[in-house]
């Protein structure tokens, strides 16, 4: 089954705007071993979408289109559909019953402009937006599919989350496309490239590589297209387990894990508490950690001291250390790390000083430079990095670096004890 | 003058790459008037390309291309552009010396495949590629431009700025295009439709006028389209003011400004300080605080109170507040917001408590309930808010909120002293 994604809105094509949504429905659809033939992003005029709706279904089978369907004068998709379709408007109830309860929550005001949202072609489906205003549209045709959603990603993803991936799922296959990825941490992707290269050498035709390099982390992909799920499964639970001998002290996780997930469930199966003590992550640590839901069952709090005074005060960080040092040394990343460990009685916690930039890097400590501490229930340790990047990466790296560091010294502590 | 982009390659097809590439492309061409129609992303097919080149040459005056001119088996962009312009491939000394030198920068031996990369068609002009092997391409025929580029990001942009950019700027202007955004908080998109309406039927026809919602904030985009810059720049400049005076009371800020730039701004030029308490955003907001390059001038620190405990014992929370009214109510929020204003002795606090889901939430505080007190130098107030989405949304939401909150106050208390 061939797929088509059109892609509506002037802020894609004024580059205001990049076009993740049509990124991540092809992975979607591949999960369904339904191949996307093309994107084509367009502006939202009438006669462009027209077009765009009729080479797209010539050359397709589904037709995913996003954008334009809000209660505003910019958005005409609905109306360009109708057309194509040759179909009418009208009210459709559970729509209207779900703006008037949309706006209910909220405490505001529906207006008649919202009440047009509940307007809906005749010869379409209405998809229900629990997250907006604006319907869904599902037309059926000639065997063909044309799904119209909402451009607002987390609309469009909820709705095909919950209303359409379940539906295409029940639909015959023509064949599988499953992608798997190993997630690696603590080598570069040439080096990485090196290490695999006979390896790679070595992988059925089938079955294809991409390295996908992303600030500290390589993820490596797999993807396999067959006809035989089991048989497709099996070759990429050999080449893993080959992998996970070549280089078994890079993986840190597959597909969608995250560093902060592994963490916390870590932390979570040993019983463990945690707690950190940030100063150029600035709260970015704390935040990853208590991303993941649940995370409160082991994550106590976190200090983000971003002045020499708080460090002392809040973490106790004896002055003298920071006279003699210097804030950003691993003295007194060990002393956070220690400081805030005691404060609020965990068993690990991790302690960040470092320079993010663009300013305060000097000769000696660059920008970039970064102490990170991770006191565990015996230990005290510290490793000093060198990012060197933009002040966003420098922070992001240094999250993802202590959350590895972190990781390594639960599975080490509490494999010592078992 | 109109555009069409081409982006070639199968992982933007399978969801694995987002396109980048187009997003940054339109806007260079946006800058010299030229209105980007399409984007099409077509996997590296030879029929594939010659029919995407066909199309986008009949609807446009330059076709942009990138991807599929590498060295290996799977590049067959510059074979397709030879087939289509009746073009033969000869070897091009300039390019060859180029890429020979390449190699030779990076110790690296050069192979039979590397030098086929100097074979450019010949009714092409070739560009150089300073960080890479694979040259542009530059053809023209009636009055039309195809230029083909690598996909490697840094290497098309390279590309664009340095041979593209400065020769399309050089051909007559046939009109200007000025974006202009206006952001503003607190108020939905029909909300704000309705409120602008006559306004919006009074715009000029050059201008158009855009609404980008996206969490919590609503983008307001205006775009004037004409042959005289200063016209459409006067024009802009009076639409914004009068849209100053409709709603002045939601808009926070302009283009690419950022609430925690704003707010940081306001801090540093009313020389004051801030320090943040938060538990549902968990370091979000801290971190949004401290992204901001420089933020360490007005920014002191925060605390990461997870728990109760934490709450009491760090932030001073009475504990029968949080006995009486929850550890999710506006009194803690507001013990908060003192406690840590006190802990890091600031001018301005933030305090955040409330239920970021998707677990912990009851009926007369379901998941979303979130209390959000600002400390400012004489006043505290509290706001409470039900967001009710996804825990990251939540947690976005939250941010966002308190940013604008402490924004008005540090606004309102320092209207008040002058």
């Amino acid at each position: 089954m061939k797929a088509c994604i059109i892609s509506i809105g002037e802020e894609l094509l004024i580059g205001q705007t990049v076009n993740t949504n049509a990124a991540w429905i092809a992975s979607r659809l591949n999960e369904l071993g339904i191949e996307t033939k093309e994107i084509v992003v367009i502006t939202d005029k009438h006669e462009e979408i027209l077009r765009a709706l009729k080479e797209c279904g010539e050359r397709s089978d589904i037709v995913l289109i996003t954008g334009g369907l809000g209660p505003t004068r910019d958005d005409v998709t609905k109306h360009a559909l109708c057309d194509h379709f040759k179909s009418n408007l009208v009210m459709d109830q559970q729509i209207l019953e779900d703006v008037t309860q949309y706006f209910k929550k909220f405490g505001r005001q529906i207006t008649d402009l919202n009440r047009e949202q509940a307007l809906v072609p005749d010869k379409a489906e209405a998809l229900r937006n629990p997250y907006g205003t604006a319907p869904g549209l599902w037309f059926k045709e000639e065997g063909k599919s044309f799904i119209a959603m909402p451009g607002v990603p987390y609309e469009m993803k909820e709705m095909i989350n919950s209303q359409i991936y379940p539906v295409l799922s029940e639909m015959p296959r023509q064949q599988y496309i499953i992608h798997k990825n190993i997630l690696t941490h603590g080598i570069g992707e040439s080096a990485l490239a090196d290490k695999l290269s006979e390896w790679e050498d070595e992988l059925p035709d089938f079955i294809q590589l991409a390295y996908l390099p992303s600030m500290g982390i390589v993820k490596l992909r797999l993807t396999a297209k067959g006809k035989q799920e089991d048989q497709l499964e099996k070759a990429l639970a050999d080449e893993i387990s080959r992998l996970q001998k070549l280089i078994p002290e890079y993986i840190w996780g597959y597909d969608n894990d995250t560093q902060e997930k592994a963490a916390g469930e870590l932390l979570k199966s040993t019983g463990s508490f945690l707690a950190t003590a940030e100063s150029c992550t600035g709260g970015y640590l704390a935040h990853s950690i208590t991303r993941v839901p649940g995370s409160s069952a082991y994550f106590k709090g976190s200090i983000i001291a971003y002045s020499n005074d708080s460090k002392v005060q809040l973490l106790s960080v004896p002055p003298d250390l920071l006279k003699k040092h210097g804030a950003v040394s691993s003295q007194v990343a060990e002393a956070m790390a220690s400081g805030v460990k005691k404060l609020f009685d965990t068993d690990y916690a991790v302690g960040i000083t470092g320079i993010a930039g663009p300013d305060g890097g000097t000769k000696e400590k660059p920008v970039g430079t970064t102490f990170i501490a991770i006191a565990g229930k015996k230990e005290l340790i510290c490793k000093k990095y060198t990012f060197a990047d933009s002040r966003e990466r420098n922070i992001k790296r240094a999250t993802r670096s202590a959350l590895a560091m972190l990781k390594k010294m639960i599975e080490k502590e509490h494999k010592k004890r078992s």
